[in-house]
């Protein structure tokens, strides 16, 4: 995990800015065999792509990604993959008259600072552009784990807007794809677009929390001491442009539960221990134990708003800045795919690590 | 960040078990030159060490470190920097009775599972003592960073135990070495002595919120997009035991904020921008501000607890467990120094990725 | 130094085939603010570019590089530059009649066995067509070293081809850019000349012996133990295709010596130590003295070629081979721009590495 | 390959310095459940011992290794090994008079330039002695091999010493053991046993060549293209103390050889392709043959000699130095047994990599 690459043996190493030429990924590592093309990718992508909705930027990219190796007669050759997206849509002029202020809570400022380099076209490095490129590679760890860990699946879903929950009671998984917001509760997804609708109308923007899901997990998976599978998942989330909290199963509730209530217990089944609960989310001691690993993690509201804001300016003057841009009231909404993304690759690495370092699971409980 | 060891430049990889006969870290990349030795090293193994309060563990360990190299007359040399603590009060008998059973929510089920080792002497290496390893390791870091970045300061404390959460009017810093919690509450710390002393009594435990706070930390340290500071410190802080969730700046907050309020807004002072408020918690797009650095985090309650629990048998059979051993009621209160420890280790590993990748800040406000 | 990537602050992972849509180079690492551009880059891959004369493989491909990310306004960022280039002329209807025999001497049966995947287009991922993505990457170390390190350069010759090697006593630096092969001695050119031809025209081909010499290096680059300057050197160099050895200083001929011999003797000149010799090749200890750093490497003869060779097929039969192709009589010779490349990037990355970790030399001999 | 550390999956890193309490190996990602003990390693280390004729160092170190860590009832956890050796014969005043000269062709000079440190008591982490702490850890990987590559066999002997080569006609393994040179050749072993002895009375010291042999590798151990089998061979071998050279296979001799002299030619056997020579040194496009993996290196004359050479001092004067301590008149023999625990654990390293990403060969040859 570092830098600009994430993984151990699977490893990924993102590239590219919001308004050079392409973006992508080099993807390293990934088992050789595994059908891939470009229209499987393709469907994660557009699950990601902006502007479908008026909720989510109105930036017109067909992010149309391009294999340019690693993928020989429809499958890979165990040498790297190169996922390149070309960006189209680059309308930097909306740009140009920030290209002096620094907006609050925006990375530009520390870019500034370390780098001494001012990409004013609309992020640079550090736009949620970059999570395309994320979306591609989390697709060729998808198409492995299908072959690798037959029966894992990942789902992600917006749990909370704002201050607005979903009813955890009408969760309904077949909402999912259903609404423009990821959530597996219908009447939230209605709530939610009467508040976004009002937030952006006021130029303004809202925080979210996204929970992502993977079941059929294999027990064992997972690298103490420093490569524990929750410290990887932490660090492959807190990534995610806008993050600012990770929570593996009961996460920050864990601190209010008494060790009586925290205890999943145990009983045997056929095929092995059987939790009563799963207020671990699926790890103990940093290995998975079989059941669903749950994440979540909350979003901050994006930062490029229409309500002025005091700022300061490249030459350290104080002003004002209205980010005009076309953003997204809530950026969280378009991290449900990234989550997703970013659980595959996790997975799949411990996967291949599991597999190198200690063969396959020893200890069995009969 | 891979498996036992952490860090890019500042590398630390602990290694040992709580019944073996020593444990230790290996700290590799440390700068020549920086005035290190035992005494220093024991200053923070203290503050760790269990049996101090009846609210830890009543191991009775020294837990005395030797530095084995890297060190001469006074001074690290730059080569790797051995530290080992010999394990004294191995009580192992004491978890005799339990060498055939699983505890509910402890790792000894996925160790078990991953490697087909029953080390049932008390963890072996998921246990809590490795943390004593990362506390040392954290003692040549701060030495570091004292003559890399004089007034950086690094403070943890408790801010919650189980429901009861301290009041932030009431802060006062002075109080955090005035009571065995590390509350910078007074009155906080009278609350949760009544109230572990009620846990502990019925064989419970509880969970916690541990917050550490970095001032003085230079603008411009962390390294995008996967190296991020605020990713590091997530994997840094989910990788000690029992954490479940981390946090930084306004952390699962972040999701009910609108961007209006949630914008850092900055004005100009005599040394640069100056902001009016720091939701971020000191880290944009993963790059440090210049602000306090702020990260939370979650601890779990205590596993091994007196209240009989269910469960199954290394033989697949059902049973019941009760953990005798000498086991921390609230284990979240030794993690501060660990919360320290790791922050200190993450700071100075960033130092020296900026210095030697990027050579200083190169943009200015001015 | 790992699978696909080199280096350990300017990473380099290098991607592509040699008959796939492109090729190329993810350039991690690099420091900002450096003046890099396409014509610069261009610049070193016309060196290496095949074609150039009937010494090296008839393959016409302008190798034309494009930057598609990590460079805004003629200057690196900090983030990665991403480095293309297409492959244009992909005969690979040549490699047809070849696609079920294994070459003796190439990668085809190794790759095979591991992968399972026979790329019979012309050697996919073991072609050196990838040393075009490691000279692109190489011009951009250099780039980053005339900045940081002025007056280090890089010089790479042919000092041995077949059993003919140059006479030290006629080297002339000038001669090197003046021919085919370059040689720094230009009647051994003529030499090679005839003897090349006589090999070619015999269907056969040979081996080499490539010497890179970087001086201007600055004492105290090399990480020890493991990441020793020489140590990645040899690592370097022992990736390019079809090298078979490589020598620091003596290299072999050190074996021979009597420490009396050996050693290199110094006085004190008026900047600090001078060197009566160079026995070291510029390495002590695995760190620079600030003498000439020397490498040798020796290349195999080109494997594919058309004398008939026995061989087996995929499916076990035994047979003959012969390899048509468009194949360099002497592979050594396109490796002298390779070796170059490899220096600039690890002296680069070894420049940034003590940077971080030692912050500048901390000894000085007055 | 970085640092302190070297390996993938199977990671050492060594520390300690040749006079300071102790050194070691922590050995990071040992599969679990693989019998080991002290007397196993104990075995490995001394072989390696000096003292033990009057060829090596007359320094008297029972070189005792200690397992702290990661062995439990006998076998491997899948935790961290530590092998600690305590030093215990450190007539460091011997060092005394040489602490203000620098050695010519000894790291002591760039260590002082590089660190600033002066560790005066006879090479500090530079020493040979760091290279016991590999041994150990070779012993670990050796018993990984027994189980995970039964039939493997490593075999390390000397070819050359100074200009006197064996002859490869009378190669007789058995030999090896029999002398005090692990001389495959009885009549070299007598030849120079009179050569060291003539040179050590005259106060000077020699070269060398070691050749080690891996018969058993399965095919399709490596990971194209920076982590080729034998570039990671050439890293491991180049980072012992004093080796100049790595040769594999042919070595420099690749160079004379034509196309269809090197091509190593295949017919059918029973079991698959077999070989009819093997100048690839079983190593093709950087993936395991199956064939002897063969890797030579020259190792340079031992710097610290009795002959008084011209050298200045941290001051910047100019003197003689004359080194008396207790050194080895041919540092090669000693590198022998080094070389074999390299060799064990770079193998051991990329049959885990291989099994972690590949998960077994892919393609037959039937």
């Amino acid at each position: 995990m570092s830098l600009n690459t994430f993984g151990h043996l699977f490893r990924v190493t993102t590239w590219g800015e919001s308004h050079g030429p392409a973006l992508g990924a080099t993807v390293d590592g990934c088992p050789p065999g595994i059908a891939v093309d470009e229209a499987m990718l393709q469907h994660w992508l557009d699950r990601r792509k902006p502007g479908q909705s008026r909720f989510t930027t109105q930036r017109q990219e067909p992010d149309a990604v391009e294999i340019l190796s690693g993928v020989f007669e429809g499958q890979t050759t165990g040498t790297p993959v190169q996922l390149m997206i070309r960006n189209t849509d680059q309308r930097s002029k909306d740009y140009g008259d920030i290209a002096q202020k620094f907006r609050p809570g925006h990375a530009d400022i520390t870019y500034w600072q370390k780098y001494g380099i001012r990409d004013y076209r609309g992020g640079g490095r550090s736009s949620a552009r970059e999570t395309a490129a994320r979306v591609a590679a989390g697709g060729v760890a998808r198409a492995a784990l299908a072959s690798l860990a037959p029966g894992l699946t990942i789902t992600g879903y917006m749990v909370q807007i704002g201050p607005h929950a979903i009813d955890r009671a009408r969760f309904d998984a077949a909402q999912i794809e259903r609404n423009p917001f990821w959530a597996p509760d219908a009447q939230a997804a209605v709530e939610w677009e009467g508040y976004l609708d009002g937030l952006r109308k006021a130029g303004n923007s809202v925080g979210a929390v996204v929970e992502i899901v993977a079941s059929g997990v294999p027990a064992g998976l997972g690298a103490p001491i420093y490569g524990k599978l929750d410290t990887d998942l932490a660090a492959a989330m807190m990534s995610i442009n806008a993050v600012k909290a990770v929570e593996i199963g009961e996460g920050m509730a864990a601190a209010t539960l008494t060790g009586v209530e925290n205890a999943d217990e145990m009983t045997m089944g056929p095929d092995g221990p059987v939790y009563a609960s799963n207020h671990a989310g699926g790890i103990l001691g940093g290995i998975s134990t079989g059941q669903e690993v749950v994440v979540r993690f909350a979003v901050k509201p994006t930062s490029s708003i229409l309500t002025p804001r005091r700022t300061v300016t490249v030459a350290g003057e104080e002003t004002e800045i209205v980010t005009k841009g076309r953003h997204d009231p809530c950026v969280g909404i378009r991290a449900v795919p990234v989550g997703e993304a970013m659980m595959a690759c996790v997975l799949l690495d411990h996967l291949l690590l599991h597999r190198g370092q200690v063969g396959g699971n020893r200890g069995r409980i009969c």
